[in-house]
């Protein structure tokens, strides 16, 4: 089981990043988004539509305290992972957490050091300034052994891989 | 020599998108990101400012004609490399362009036909909807086997990777 928590979101800010990183999750076969901040059903709804039309269980879910979520996942033995351009090399640490039930937290503008203390692991992709997206998506491509690239969903709507333009099919 | 091309990017909406994609790109050992769409010196200033802080010599242009940039650069002996959902697997087809000089060129909301057609290769990052972004990121991962992970730049500013908390040294 693998499911993300997106720190602090802001409706306009972050519409399109955290819309982005549901989309990115729910394609990297992760189960669920979590996020914190600022409810906004419209994000909810675009990711939503998304894994209507091209299939999958993805679930999203607003949650107005994050340390208490990852309590309770802990509880539910869950690893708690933090990825940070502050961490340590998520590459030589993997091995640590495959096949575990995984939490992977994201930032959000700030993140506040009671995350970095909670967390079982606080990992970088890189230790340059780079995005909490694009540190998600490697992180999962590297923790799937790039599972996601083969053609994991059945939905309404699917794509067929073309040289030029684009090919929709419906099952 | 890997360059970047971001098309129609819009200042307030896309404002962190872009600036990720440039972080990212930088992070990922590309030289340069070119954007079409409206020009926005907040977001080149913010590219800018982490480059100057944490080394490299990344360089970002805003360009009118996003296919005259695209004529150039295949003048200049660059193969054009269009990261798009509707594309052929990246992963099958890798062999055909490492070690060329690479324009990648990402959306964009809406990416015109053109673009399909003028770019020697449309390579997909799964054939899902994820985000231009996660795109790039998973692509330089591969097409750099990994390299960007190492520790490839020298800066005013270097992060030390730890088990908790932050640590940034002036080396």
């Amino acid at each position: 089981m693998i499911e993300i928590l997106r720190l602090s979101h802001r409706p306009v800010r972050d519409a399109r990043m955290t819309t982005h990183i549901g989309l990115t999750s729910r394609a990297f076969l992760a189960n669920k988004m979590w996020y914190s901040g600022v409810r906004d059903r419209e994000m909810e709804s675009s990711v939503f539509k998304v894994a209507e039309q091209f299939g999958g269980n993805f679930e999203i879910s607003y949650i107005q305290d994050p340390l208490e979520l990852i309590n309770q996942k802990r509880k539910e033995d869950f690893t708690i992972v933090h990825l940070t351009m502050y961490g340590k090399d998520f590459k030589e640490n993997l091995a640590k957490i495959k096949d575990k039930n995984i939490l992977i937290v994201i930032g959000g503008e700030k993140v506040e050091p009671e995350f970095y203390h909670e967390s079982d692991y606080n990992f970088s992709v890189t230790n340059q300034p780079i995005s909490e997206l694009s540190a998600l998506a490697v992180f999962l491509h590297e923790l799937l052994d790039g599972k996601e690239l083969n053609d994991n969903f059945s939905g309404k709507l699917k794509v067929i891989g073309q040289e030029r333009g684009k090919k929709v099919i419906k099952p």
